[in-house]
């Protein structure tokens, strides 16, 4: 048996147990959690969907593809060490529940109880005091990890709670530390290359990061997570802060080896500008190496990107290819000129995407 | 007209407007809120009930309340200022949400979801920083509040969440500070009568509490609990911390004329043991006696004590009839010889009052 089957062997759907089990199995929500059955499937049913990030690129891509599929997972980095994240990591030993919480509020419905409690969830506290900037979402999936000591039941209960159109998890059930090599991390000896750690640092430093390891070295993945990405028919990565919230999820070892094994089909979904501090000067084809610099074994099928944010079509296609991929362009950017993603748009892209790339179709 | 009627005509219904009243208003919990209609009302209908009170007190008769009505609504005192709530009072400058997040989990389902839920709620913090004790659900009603800027619908949203059995409402949107008059508040004179001010401290006083008042003097009640008072079938005050969580409702004007005014019956749960420091050594009439002192109008059709924790019968019946009540003696206290009420005994005795000593009946 070879190192990777054995680590994925290890890994099984973890079957709750107890109270908080039956409250989740119960009916109460317009739209349960959807029971995940095996291949085959029949035609016209809904692609299984994993998307993988964090923070609002991983929002963007979560709010377009609940509007395209009713089968949705999103697993999130567990990195992050500023702000209310941060504080509650420190005060409390948890998981950073910031980016979770994100994902939670993108795949609250449309109607008025979806967006009512979206805002709740977002909502932060403002005082001289204590609780100043802290996000009630955070506090509330904290209590829930505390309450039942399983973070995917607790945070299945939060989604069921709020009628999430969607699945939620952790890419790993340890907080990470994010440690970056840094070219230019000190103004004064530009040429110098050096370590800096830690989410906010990493994202802040002036130089050049050029690559990303996670501490511990080899961190457990939620088996749920990982059970997720070999169970899907796609699995979007991107868009998203590059080195903070992309590839860590290469850098856990068994989704690393679920993203390479799985049969399912996997977009890249690139960002719209570089983003000040972390890929600086990035082209897009310099994101697409430096990701493969980390998941050397990785292949894609798609690498969609919006045709405004892409210099040279060539060297993108050339850049894709080394991954056996195909290059999509669409129009994903809102039309306010800012660099962030048109939710119709984007879902757009994505259903065109699924369609004309898919193993299986037409979905719907 | 009267001060009492213009007080009375100024309150209304309020209707909840916007995005969130519309979330309250979609099918969503499994029972939602009543239509609360006005009468006449046919035969065999559930008896409308609103309980006043606060703290454990108040959570033992909603546990008892809500097995035998599904119209029920708690009035929930809101001069606490100690522990989470005392610092969330005083960081953010809300009212003191513990008692009305005790009630919400007492209104919980019996079922796996409620009970979960209920347990969240409670949920408290344990460490060396910050959120230490702050109990989960205090931070989500209040974050609620900000939110939605509107006390009433908030409080409604939760109960909506969590399913609760009942409507939670604050007694007066105006945090209250409670302010004693103790004999012997300084051990050292014994005699001498002075002032003691904040429920802890109240609570926790080694003299003897001969009355208390509210700051500011002449809250406004909240008219939602004003217009449930008035379109009751039944009152229950008490049980409950006397001076801290019975008697405040009384010193609230509009929420006092309610109560004189009411159609309704009303009932008094008498504790089942003097509470050290706030009421130690008093008798069950005592404790009549010092509430018809806050409330000389303040009429009464039932008074509900257990056997066993009444003394002297006669003694006790004459007090009742000052307030022109008889006294209903049933076992209501737990087997195990805690001062504590049994949910299920509670709730017999009360269905039982109800369909003795209802205008309307049998209930069911």
């Amino acid at each position: 048996m070879t190192e990777r089957s054995s680590r994925l062997s290890r890994l099984r759907r973890v079957v709750p147990e107890g109270r908080a089990a039956r409250a989740l199995s119960e009916t109460r929500t317009a739209r349960p959690l959807q029971a995940r059955g095996g291949r085959p499937r029949r035609r016209g049913a809904q692609p299984k969907v994993v998307a993988l990030g964090g923070g609002r690129g991983l929002s963007a891509s979560l709010a377009a593809l609940r509007r395209i599929t009713g089968d949705l997972t999103a697993v999130v980095t567990v990195a992050d060490d500023g702000g209310s994240s941060g504080r509650l990591r420190d005060e409390l030993g948890v998981l950073p529940p910031g980016d979770l919480r994100k994902a939670l509020a993108a795949l609250c419905g449309d109607d008025d109880w979806g967006q009512t409690w979206a805002r709740v969830i977002q909502h932060r506290f403002h005082s001289q005091g204590d609780l100043h900037d802290h996000a009630v979402g955070n506090l509330l999936i904290v209590a829930l990890w505390e309450q039942l000591g399983d973070h995917v039941q607790a945070l299945d209960l939060v989604g069921k709670l709020l009628g999430a159109h969607g699945r939620v998890l952790p890419m790993s059930a340890v907080p990470l530390e994010l440690e970056a090599m840094v070219k230019g991390h000190d103004p004064e000896r530009p040429d110098e290359v050096g370590s800096v750690r830690g989410q906010v640092t990493v994202a802040l430093t002036p130089g050049e990061v050029q690559s990303v390891h996670v501490v511990p070295h080899d961190p457990p993945a939620v088996p749920e997570a990982v059970a997720a990405v070999l169970d899907a028919d796609w699995v979007v990565l991107g868009p998203g802060s590059w080195f903070s919230s992309v590839i860590p999820h290469l850098l856990v070892p068994e989704l690393l080896d679920a993203l390479t094994e799985t049969r399912a089909r996997r977009v890249l979904s690139l960002n719209l500008a570089p983003q000040p501090g972390e890929t600086d000067g990035f082209s897009p084809q310099r994101h697409l190496e430096v990701l493969g610099r980390h998941a050397p074994k990785l292949a894609l099928d798609v690498v969609l990107a919006d045709e405004a944010a892409v210099p040279d079509r060539a060297e993108l296609t050339e850049a894709a290819k080394r991954f056996g991929a195909a290059v999509e362009l669409a129009p994903v950017a809102r039309r306010d000129g800012t660099p962030r993603h048109d939710t119709e748009l984007l879902a757009a892209a994505y259903d065109r995407i699924f369609r004309m790339h898919g193993r299986i179709g037409p979905w719907r």
